[in-house]
């Protein structure tokens, strides 16, 4: 039996910190980990960013709730769900992704979390564990389960590769250039083809 | 954060072996894990009966597709993918749980899986491993989440032993009267008041 395990934007939202600059005309914050591989030096200047600004969490949530699920989504998902164990492990925060998943179905989720003054400043952040996505394939092993992973960036690649079947999707040229063991999808229907003659 | 492991049977859907009893007039099938505490012990007997009366996977299937969800269920369900991360902990079988699963609106389930012949002959069954229940509780404490676990029955003991909190929901009186060290929950609103304390 499999569980499939995925990440979150980029593959079935887009990238919330890119919107979010969009949004509130903060360049900066474009920035993902697709340009600075360290997660935790990434969002040490993203909350510096948002401290500069007076960016509270409320502001934040009003522009994520106007972030929609990209285009097939939920299908996909909902497909996933029929067939097999889908969880998504995501480098966001339970505080960022909740509209998005009311969006999505509710599908499983594992994340990080915010420390948030009653104000709505960002006080800090909380990653769960280090290399949440590795541990999570790990996980699923001991409960005996075979893991596909499937994701776009660099903070998928130690899910990818511990997991029995590692994919590619919708990655830019550098990640498929540094990581060419992986097979590559470019959507839904492609990824369909490669994660079928397993789990069905 | 919290993940939040509950059994299915007895707490989410009826106990599917006493109704697959009832509506085969077979009333051997009529015993689970109330009954027998080894649960290997209880398939080997269920499967005997089974090729003895040559039932087979679409005779079952058949059968539990005429089953609800307990009433209220789908709507706590909902109500925890909302604020939390349930996962559904089950020694039900996939192959039998799916038409619970798509009323349910397909909670993250981890379950056991048959062994089938092409005529529909149940040839054997796979525990994905000892003590699952248990296990799962270790793998979300592997990946640094806080578990509370609730279930009705003695194959349920090990996984609220093992969680951060435990809770009894509808045990048959036997099971109160061997563990009266878990709080008891004897439906949905009861349930609510002892979890929101810990995940709100």
């Amino acid at each position: 039996m499999w569980v499939v395990c995925s990440d979150l934007e980029g593959v079935f939202v887009p990238e919330v910190w890119i919107n979010v600059a969009k949004k509130t005309g903060i360049s900066e914050l474009k920035l993902t980990t697709r340009d600075i591989r360290d997660y935790d030096e990434l969002m040490k200047y993203r909350l510096k960013i948002l401290k500069e600004r007076n960016i509270k969490i409320q502001d934040l949530q009003s522009v994520i709730a106007t972030i929609e699920p990209l285009e097939g989504a939920k299908a996909f998902i909902d497909w996933l769900k029929e067939i097999t164990r889908p969880v998504i492990v995501s480098d966001t925060f339970v505080e960022f992704a909740d509209p998005l998943m009311a969006q999505l179905g509710r599908p499983f989720l594992l994340c990080h979390s915010l420390e948030i003054a009653e104000d709505g400043t960002i006080i800090n952040y909380h990653l769960r564990q280090p290399d949440p996505k590795k541990m999570t394939v790990q996980a699923f092993k001991s409960l005996k389960y075979n893991v596909i992973a499937f994701g776009d960036s660099y903070n998928d690649i130690s899910m990818l590769k511990e997991a029995d079947i590692g994919i590619l999707y919708c990655p830019p040229q550098n990640v498929i250039d540094d990581y060419p063991e992986f097979p590559v999808a470019r959507n839904y229907d492609e990824l369909r083809e490669l994660l079928v003659p397993h789990i069905l």
